[in-house]
């Protein structure tokens, strides 16, 4: 039987990360979030302060790119990141089956044989409800909150591949988490891995 | 038991259509594609044949606007047909369940109660295959075709509507039907509508 290599993008506050580690648990393979981060600080050799620093963020101004710190052969730091991030994601994958959160994964394998990628997404309110209640956000910043990571996440995806970050045609399924709440888009989800990894 | 209100939005050839006549079978309500013409046509007493010519077209140029017909109090011929369409939408899904397809009925039905919208997409040599296999689109044309149709819905959909065609948030699913087959897809969405219900 071939891998199942599973990569999750999520809004923010989406329960997406919820959702990938329970449905790791149930195919039995292995779940990178923060994992991931570690996996790349142990092959690069860079520190994982930077991987944690740096997460999910795209350089941001022409003043950042002039003061940065150049990593090997003259490419940008955040480059040598990002691409060391893009080394860990391709060999986990290539030895394993896992599921991935976030990261670019879904464009890291797109060349990769039996990769499912989903998209988890909720209803704004619901997402600023949960950032209070699970990430412990402070209920008036956690609208902004919210708001600034979606960007984050968005902007770090849109310059790094040549794909619009959310744009369906990326994935394979995007849930709406709301719809059947964690426990039912984990049950629908299963359903659609198992039906994807029989045909 | 409240009504089942299903609206899809379809990429042209990704097999929405035909998804959405065997899910209206499964669930038992009715189908509406071109009959929804039919309903603003009667209602409207506008003739069918213009509802046909512009049916999720968008008016294309500042010229077109200037010359078109005027209708009722003096709205642009095309708004008359688009609200027209609207009230058919509304009227439907106010007095049954069913399954509607295209013609911002997401957005016609965003006040509604218990009403799933599904957004089906597929990779575009797919959808090209289906053009030619399907709608017996000449070989040399159907890419350009394929092309067309989905930029004329997606302008439709912009033009009259405050969302964006194809964003996530906009649907409670999207599903590429290639992942699955339009068979597998069908199974996949009756399982979701049944656990959306069931809630």
């Amino acid at each position: 039987m071939g891998k199942k290599i599973v990569t999750i993008t999520r809004q923010y506050g989406s329960g997406g990360r919820e959702i990938g580690k329970r449905l790791a648990e149930q195919l039995g393979v292995e779940f990178f979030d923060n994992k991931l981060l570690d996996h790349a600080a142990d092959h690069s050799g860079i520190h994982k302060s930077h991987f944690e620093e740096n997460d999910e963020k795209r350089p941001n101004s022409f003043l950042y790119l002039l003061s940065t710190t150049y990593g090997q052969g003259g490419v940008p730091f955040d480059d040598t990141l990002f691409f060391a991030q893009l080394n860990s994601i391709q060999k986990i994958a290539s030895e394993q089956s896992c599921v991935i959160i976030g990261r670019c994964a879904d464009y890291a394998l797109r060349d990769f044989e039996g990769v499912v990628n989903i998209f988890i997404c909720a209803p704004f309110d619901d997402r600023v409800k949960r950032a209070i209640e699970v990430y412990d956000i402070a209920e008036k910043h956690a609208a902004d909150y919210v708001k600034r990571i979606d960007k984050q996440r968005t902007s770090y995806y849109n310059y790094y591949t040549d794909k619009r970050w959310g744009a369906p045609s990326n994935y394979h399924l995007c849930l709406d988490s709301s719809a059947l709440g964690i426990d039912g888009s984990v049950t629908l989800l299963k359903q659609f891995l198992d039906d994807f990894y029989k045909k």
